[in-house]
């Protein structure tokens, strides 16, 4: 049975209340269920993590070899900026997914640049909760297919 | 219910036979099976078509209109360097998702660019097959979400 | 009696279904009778033409040689990414005008630059129809002065 | 009866006696001239204004306010460098036409960039006196069909 | 009665000790007791906080919503480098002004960018604790007139 | 008694009748009875000038030599192209302190750079009149901070 | 025996007709006789082929799979601008040689860099007719080598 | 007795289980033990510390007033991206040496610059443990020298 | 006899009193008493005009044209930002000689270019008077030469 | 009878044992004794030289005035660093071809740039010892043509 | 037993005489010197290289395979402009370690970049003789570990 | 008695042989019979050496210490390329003045840029041998100023 770590980025524990014409009403809850969902669906195990501090989100990524088989990050505004996100994941070789809530390539220059998107399996954008939910299945047919 | 037109872009008919290393040994009739079937068990109608030259694909896309009600396209090569098809898909106004099947952000800097992107309701890039597949469902969910 | 030749670049087909806001209600038809009524009252011949492939547009360039006086071209999406219409224009010799309905300068940073313009005798922007008409104009003046 | 100012920027008070390979042996009352010929035949009352000294022009085109209904300016070296000219155009709000005797992309890179053109109506470059005239009928045009 | 906090970010509780050719002696304490003085004078209510910690600034600014009218940061070396800030201070939207002790436009080219600006009130630098002073002046004002 | 000259640049005597979403209905003239009022609160001497000619602006701070303790100074558009502005203030040596009424870092980017803001004392923008009066202030408050 | 296929790309039918300063007065036919003539000699089979049309060009290089064992490419306009024919050109995996018939380094800018380039065996210009002929000699020379 | 400070930035607790190709397979403690070896045989006291928080990096080094004489940091991805480690560094003004474990020039272009070099006595890089050996003796050395 | 404008840009009225440690003590008034000497010495006539206003500078370029032979300017600020400057001497096309009293290329990165010098016969910086003597004396010479 | 100058760049007399994956197993030795052959059979006379310093590569180049009708160069290195090697051949007007063992666009950025390509002849890369001998035979070509 | 070749770039024999402030009193005498005793006692051979000559340094370089088993190499001015130096070191294939005696990121922006770094086993800057000595530690230790 | 050292750089040998539409028909002979004449009005020795040998450049200059009291350089290709040089100018301390025989801010934009200019006593360009001749002068009187 394979496990997955969700990890949210800063700010997304204010979802929902947080400028809902980019990002809807769906609060970080919402999004949860419906992860825990489709990850019961699927058949496979599934922790959610969300913390605004860079330090705290590495720890987690690090604490995550031996425990699970798959990530799904929004590292939200760490995208852009955090190169120790990117050393965390690529130390530990766990296969990720990197998911947005919005179309970044639609907003400032800024966030069109990802420090982690070259490491990941792959991005997804623009599509709300389904961006989480697409990633989660696109990580577990990854997974699948590697060891198949 | 929903009808959608799924483009490729140049060189996606050599699919399978290309640089299996980047893009794996499926051709591009397997990926078309894949999307029809999926597309059953949505419950939508699913054209496909592929053509090499820009022209062509503005021209499709053009066509799109009172026809489908989303389109789900891979435009390649074209992804980097079509104005026309951008200007293509603003003049027509239909809901669409820009796939890859490889992770761009990890190949040539020229390919992390899209003209498409900013118009897209989102992107995916890096899941193979899976990329459109995952792009059909985005495509699905959000336009019965716009129904809704 | 001057033979103008008038060349209508990628999407322009779509014209008043695409975007409204930008390019107004009038259809390339609207356009062409327009222009045809203004060729009249200058006295001169006029042949219209649009496509959305680049290599037809260059065949049609090419084949305006020994044909046409003038030509009044509005490239679209080509005028920022062709250099292979350049190439066309410049290797026929023949003068041109190069128009655009909307004002390129207020729109996004990759439409300020034009492939074309620097071999035009002048470039015309943001009049609508209007750009067409004193492109013809401009044109036909250009060519008497040349010849007178 | 549509009142129309017409602008000159530095240097082409000298029209005529400077550098007739790229301008031409026409002067500035040369212009003025036929520039009101045409005002006489579409029916328009129009006043021509040339400085040399951006302050100056400044001056006029705040001065504009209430007693004009459009500009047509050639904005000559400071369309390149000035932030006021635009601050004024933006602050009146008059329509107004942005033109140019010579083709600006064919000359050097730091004269194909306009601060004025994003404001205007539109722009007309490399049509020598034609550039003026064209610029008058387009206004005249844009005026019409704003009140019609 | 306005409410407002006073965010002071990384490196600041150093104040008096650190570089005092740039800043100053004056303590962190000093600058905190001279805006509650002015607070009292104005007729507002005034909480202070500082952390080197990105994370913790973010978590500080998110808990201010529904408990402050107005936020006077000084984000420091964050100012630069933290997109995680400025989606905090966008999602819970309230009226914020960025202040610096130093001339930012005179240090290090880095410094000239800040990310928090282009959401802010206005930005005060250069002043020393006077750019605290100002800021809490020009927020309770803002504030007043949006009220008033 | 401190001598304090007020310079404000192009386009500002339009201010009231200009750009109301930008700058607000207060007119020069409020502004200039407001810095009276305040400067006759701190005990200081005021004298207002405005200018859309740069040569004229550099005149007048050449004349503040051995008449003026300091200088507010709006350059409006001569902030970001006037090397001559940024020439007489250094020739000069008298304090200075820029202000904006709209915050610069929300508008276009050529507004960013000021070339007269690493020689002021500080910079301050976005808080409309409030722009002045913290300005005043702030180089009074600076001036006899140098004093003492 | 070698088979080689020859590509001219878009307005390489004009050749003899076109700026014959920069490209001499031969004709794509002169040109191909020429080729024959030299395959003849080194014996091996040789096809020619031209087109304006880049979707065509991919076309043609894609069913070169299985039918040739190299090719001469003169990419012309589409050097500086086609990601497809680089795609094609990649995925057919046929070593190619790129040749142009003036010294691109002498003209302008943008026809400094190649998209194909970087995958060719190698690049020749400058040369004219000659440029053609060195090139097929050096595709020949290293099939031997490599079959050897 | 000298005092020494040992930081080591994020990931770096992972040494030896993280990318062995880059890093080798020695631990943090390895490091450790082998830098206190070093220390005797100088006769100095070393201190260690490691975190993935730049808030923990930043609060360490403030703390170091007046308890260290001199700082070996390996600042890892921070080096890159921190300007509030630059600052605490500044303010604190107790010598220091860069390390890093790999040639940072042989890496990602982003690995090139470092925020903190230029306000380091020096920077050593590429020698694996021996990048921590070497900046400790070369630091002892400078403050020996500073005190001689 | 040669009749030689000597023209002096922004700010040089204020010679002497301005940045002794840039510019020295000589004040505008000895600089051209000593430009008199040497134009005595030389046996040409010499005409020395100031304005901080680039209206007037232009003006003054305008009306060179049929009464001087040659012209030394020292463009100050206008240097690096008056195209319309360029204009004026490109216009008139009298020779002239661009000269700086400090060496602008250790200054800041702004004033290493100049829009007059491609124009210039030559470019003369670093000498304080020096310059403007040598600049007279190879204005002299190369209008001698070309007479010769 | 045509006299040929070969001139190799630096560390071009370590072919052979050098990057032998790169640059293959052929000495200079073996390059020299190629060229000999092919110059026998087209008739004409050729020298070789080789050095790794620019000073005796420019006093080599100026050598060959009045004593040879051509050169070949492999500036090696010098191609991306060198004007001087580029004034040398400006100054000396003998038609020169550029060669490159290697395909100079696979490899680093910097080599992709040539000071010398925009006044060679022509340039050839990518073919190994066959880069000399195109080189040779396009030079000799292109004199005879220039001779007839 | 070891041998190590250490070579001083350009203008390293003034040593002592120039720029004390930035280079110390030392001379390169002292240093070599400092670098025998330190071979002496680490057990390995030592020979010490100076020129002002790019092109000595070249040879000497290339004359080093089979005589010496590593390099110490301060390229002076030669790290920043020389692909020469950096082509000899990858075809020697022999391990180096990059020295220098200032810390360069603390200087010109143009010396913040190494053509020779990346090539480099690492690079030490910033400790002046220590550099040497901490640079020839460091390639002593990287041997040995290669042979073990 | 100043001593003056004048240093030509790279292909300055060839003047009057090298193209005479730039730099004239003088010979550097010429050139330094005139710099001798003017030497003896002057009342200074003078000493001219000239090289293609960058290394051979930076001897000479170092041997310049004790024995000249100015220089004056025209640095050819090597004002663009070479660091080594401005090292060698740096160290030596001794005032210089850099020439240029045309004006090079009319050639190619590389030319524009100078590594010596900044620690130049200043720059002349564009005169000819008069660029030797003023330099000459102006060192001369720069000395006797810094005497005096």
């Amino acid at each position: 049975m394979q496990r997955i770590l969700v990890i949210h980025g800063p700010n997304l524990n204010l979802l929902g209340q947080r400028e809902p014409d980019i990002y809807g009403s769906l609060t970080l809850d919402d999004v949860n269920s419906a992860l825990q969902s489709l990850a019961s669906e699927l058949g496979c195990r599934l922790v959610c993590f969300q913390s605004n501090s860079e330090g705290a989100l590495v720890d987690t990524i690090q604490a995550a070899i031996g425990c699970y088989d798959g990530i799904v990050i929004n590292p939200a505004a760490y995208t852009h900026t955090s190169v120790a996100l990117r050393d965390a994941l690529a130390a530990i070789g766990i296969p990720f997914v990197e998911v947005h809530l919005s179309n970044i390539h639609r907003r400032e220059p800024f966030r069109h640049h990802s420090y982690l998107a070259p490491l990941a399996v792959g991005q997804i954008c623009g599509f709300g909760l389904d961006s989480y939910l697409l990633g989660l299945r696109a990580l577990f047919n990854h997974s699948k297919s590697q060891q198949g």
